[in-house]
């Protein structure tokens, strides 16, 4: 295959006169233009993205971060703006940061040493990379943030509302009689737990049920590491301290299934025994028995707004700063109303 | 941010001028030298990928096309690839093909047109696409097949072992005593399927239970699509041939599942009254009750070993052709010895 270098020396012209001649973006000399199209046929060239990316200064491509492909959330929000983009003449490029914001980083100036034209952060490091990172990047070229959000009035954020989820699963435990309901929590100091944690506390301030604030604050809440393996140790670990609930509420699907399992094995049923809250509606809920009730993300349309909202961007469109999407509740069968 | 553009136009020179001292590929004159130095300096340029490839026809960057990014199978290998690629500076621009040939196709030309330096295709549609179209672009750029095979020996295949994994998965069946098996494969003419039924065929046939080639040659093969849901449906709707079965053995878990909620809905317990077998290991697989005995594809050796082979083949070292790798067979809880 013979590309503009060669056609460039084919006809004695520079690469930019080529390119200028391919994208008509520039008047080229009449004989010149002969010279090139000569040279294009005799080498049978095809003009390529690149050489033409090149003066037109765009490269098409969207550049995504995503903390984990494995993990069963991200793969449907990429679906979802990667279909956008690709519907819009955009390739995304796709990176794995393993969730560390070194890796953000050097993702980023990756994409900005390649010409990316937009690009998608899903689930951007807030808690290790500062707000100026994303404001300096969100000056350079179209930026869009997804599920995380932080105070910037110029920065595009689209998100899930979590908080409003969690509030409203854990006023159906309350709805079904529930008075103790413990919380289980992904990570410590995490965005995603502690908006949920919020959502959490004001269904319980709401009802008169949440605790002073005292030394033990958290005593309704279990942290553990969005793992169903972990979370089955840490209930079998602290079924003492379980006991004293009637309902559990999961900050993932994950570890619902992981509580599910270590209390069947402490001989408990669920929901017979004690009721269980999922959030996100990952495709194993459903599957499940008992079919998990739980928070729908929609990550679907969260993919779709957003990819959405780059391709807007790039073309110079208005996008709205701060969408926030709702979030749903998804009734199986892994809650009952509590035994009087 | 300034470009080459900018930094040739601030020297006086083209752009070729400048990639080749920013890539020290060609001799350039001191005193230009001197002049794009100071233009890089005064504009600040970082040069970029995009000017250095152009040069070097280079772009550091691999095109993965996957049938189906939200499949739980298909983000691991992507995982695999991917990390192998980020390790060795290269970028993945990933498309999601919805396992259309049509679209597979659209997404190789686009790949061409972006000079990527290597493509891997994962579960290519050679039921659709003719050998030659892979044939013409194994000769055209460095190129992986993953997880399907037809008979070439230039292009490099790399996939499991599905029909030994069959096998094996069988005659631990037939080891626990069943002789009546039922075979859900999810779909009719599918290279993945095809291949499952020899292997399940070949164990039968090992001892003398391969029905006789008739009319009723595929009485113990169903066909469903690889989704729970309808899996459930088909069972439902068929269980009084199911009855005439001690062991149901599906061509994927995501089945597996649909066949032991459509036996639970009938009043049967699994193992109890039925052994039903899994395929591919997804991580529902380990999570669900009972646990479910499967064959393990491998996934995350086989991103690997195709991403190893993509940087292989791009840096012109050698490359086996034709790489198969081993499956295993993970015993959980959803089989049992056949009571007599």
């Amino acid at each position: 295959m013979s590309n503009i270098n060669d056609v460039a020396k084919e006809a004695g012209v520079s690469i930019t006169t080529v390119s200028r001649y391919l994208n008509n973006s520039y008047p080229v000399n009449v004989n010149t233009k002969k010279a090139i199209q000569e040279a294009i046929n005799k080498l049978n060239y095809k003009p390529n993205a690149i050489a033409r990316g090149l003066v037109r200064k765009k490269t098409n491509t969207v550049g995504i971060i995503v903390p984990y492909i494995t993990n069963m959330f991200f793969p449907e929000v990429v679906r979802g703006i990667s279909d956008q983009c690709n519907a819009k003449g955009y390739d995304i490029i796709l990176v794995n940061s393993n969730s560390d914001g070194f890796e953000e980083k050097k993702a980023v100036e990756n994409f900005l040493e390649r010409q990316v034209d937009g690009i998608v952060i899903i689930a951007p490091k807030i808690e290790k990379l500062p707000p100026s990172f994303y404001r300096k990047l969100n000056k350079t070229l179209p930026l869009v943030l997804v599920n995380k959000y932080f105070n910037d009035k110029d920065i595009v954020f689209i998100y899930n509302d979590e908080r409003d989820g969690a509030f409203k699963a854990t006023e159906y435990l309350l709805d079904l009689g529930h008075k103790n309901i413990l919380f289980i929590s992904g990570s410590e100091n995490s965005y995603s737990s502690e908006v949920k944690i919020k959502g959490f506390n004001k269904a319980l301030k709401s009802r008169g049920l949440l605790q002073k604030k005292n030394s033990e604050d958290n005593d309704n809440i279990l942290i553990s590491d969005y793992t169903s393996e972990n979370t089955f140790k840490l209930i079998k670990s602290n079924m003492e301290h379980v006991r004293k609930h009637s309902a559990i509420f999961c900050a993932n699907d994950l570890m619902a299934i992981g509580v599910i399992k270590a209390l069947r094995s402490e001989g408990y049923e669920v929901p017979r025994d004690f009721s269980v809250m999922g959030f996100d509606d990952i495709s194993i809920s459903a599957l499940y028995e008992p079919g998990i009730s739980t928070v729908s993300q929609n990550i679907t349309s969260l993919g779709k707004v957003s990819g959405d909202a780059i391709i807007k961007l790039i073309s110079k469109e208005d996008v709205v700063r701060n969408q926030v999407l709702n979030t749903s509740l998804i009734i199986r069968d892994s809650c009952s109303r509590i035994k009087e």
